[in-house]
């Protein structure tokens, strides 16, 4: 895809890591993300592709640098794809005030209040558009994505994938705002993002997509940290948990005494995620 | 050891990465440093330990964030131990004008010249005080020090170890900077940290150390990309070789088609650098 400009490039685990840049129609704004293409890829076959989203501050290199996901996905010959977690540069006053609010805290939402629904539009970018340009341009299957994501990202990898489960064939999520209408910082960035109507939240917000009935046929696997920092009041896992058992949706939440929210978690648990989407995306445990 | 302030910690891998800092004698500044200790440390056994020294504008955080380091430590019951890369807020004019000399480029030697001598000793900070105050701080053995690095840091890896063989058991390097006296990056540093006088530069140059006699008990592992936008005229690889050969020295080369100097690069050879130090330094493969 010519629109498509290479930023660096390096080969990485027997395939490439690359980063790039596209002027995004859905955010207004040219839009940065990473890829990750296994050696299956780059020698021509088609691959699934497994969708990282990374939390508040981050950006589309944190979660692919961070959490040691390529060693994994190298092995099981799928691609990586990770998005930025906002626009950047939208001009917006008050952008720039808070780290939880505007840039780098897009909420993997399409804003519908002014000023923010003029960019603010990640949903759409993260769900058709970014995937419309890796799958045009790379070796990358359409039928066939996951979806995961930490903290912000564990929020928008497990409403969008609710929210379409057909889109997404596999889900699952670390340490995510599981209730964000419950949460402070979703109640900062839905109010402003979603206007004052507490009605229009309940599609972003993976507890009461639940509630009001939608599920993803697969398991959804989530790993949450006892230790984690932000774990009351901001994560509520136990929500979602009631929530799928009272949807009927099958849920794998594992606790793990010690841990806290950082990326230090995240190493440890990563490869039993890759292996997750794998073995739904391809059928397999390892093609390595 | 009271004087160690504790920055962060985090459980990770089983075990725990932290982030500290103590006021240092051989600086004469504040020195910050990580240091990861696997389970059976925080259960109370005593392990060995490997240091790992980044490259240039790195710090103590780079190592142990962008390699993928800790699975493995943590598989073979190794600790990890990084320092940072120079003395930081020395306050000498010209120590922030260039990245690859002053703050975040120490170069891992002990400053001969005015007005660097005073603070950039990171050669006896690495060596002596750093292991002094971990062995006294954490469960870490004083008699098996491993030592690892990249770049930059593969020099300080190499040039310690050579110099001081007993003190380091084990010893590999990713990307070397092999023969810094012939390469730009360390003519500008040599010239300024140790005078003009190139007598004085041979000890803290591997390929020159290995020219004079100085070996290591232990096989040498070193990594190089052959992608490496560094590759000529900073690395000199081919030099190392050479000088190995000439001395009987015991050194694995092991060259990368495609491969650049990233730490994309390193993560995909990291487990071997690991499983290599735990070899000598624990005599078995894993204890995982």
């Amino acid at each position: 895809m010519s629109a498509i400009t290479t930023r660096s490039e390096h080969a990485c685990h027997g395939g490439r890591i690359g980063f790039y840049e596209a002027p995004s129609a859905a955010l207004g704004l040219p839009a940065r993300f990473a890829a990750f293409l296994p050696q299956a890829a780059l020698d021509g076959a088609k691959v699934a592709a497994l969708y990282a989203l990374g939390g508040l501050t981050c950006n589309e290199e944190t979660f692919v640098t961070k959490a040691g996901i390529l060693r994994f996905a190298a092995r099981h010959n799928l691609a990586v794809v990770a998005p930025d977690t906002s626009p950047r540069g939208a001009g917006i006053a008050g952008e720039d005030e808070s780290w939880d609010f505007g840039t780098g805290a897009g909420f993997y939402l399409d804003a519908t209040e002014a000023p923010w629904s003029n960019h603010y539009r990640m949903a759409s970018h993260v769900a058709y558009e970014l995937p419309g340009w890796v799958e045009e341009a790379f070796p990358i299957e359409p039928a066939r994505r996951g979806i995961v994501g930490h903290s912000m990202g564990g929020h928008g990898a497990l409403t969008l994938a609710l929210a379409n489960p057909t889109r997404w064939q596999s889900v699952s999520a670390l340490a995510p705002i599981a209730h964000p209408a419950a949460a402070p910082w979703g109640e900062k960035a839905f109010s402003r993002y979603l206007g004052p109507d507490r009605a229009t939240w309940a599609r972003h917000d993976a507890t009461l997509l639940l509630q009001a009935g939608h599920t993803h046929p697969t398991t959804i696997l989530v790993d949450q940290g006892e230790a984690d920092q932000w774990l009351a009041p901001q994560l509520h896992p136990e929500a979602l948990r009631a929530a799928a058992e009272g949807a009927g949706q099958a849920l794998n939440l594992r606790m793990h005494p010690g841990y806290d929210h950082s990326y230090w978690f995240i190493q440890g648990v990563i490869e039993d995620h890759v292996a997750h989407h794998a073995r739904i995306l391809t059928g397999s445990r390892s093609q390595a």
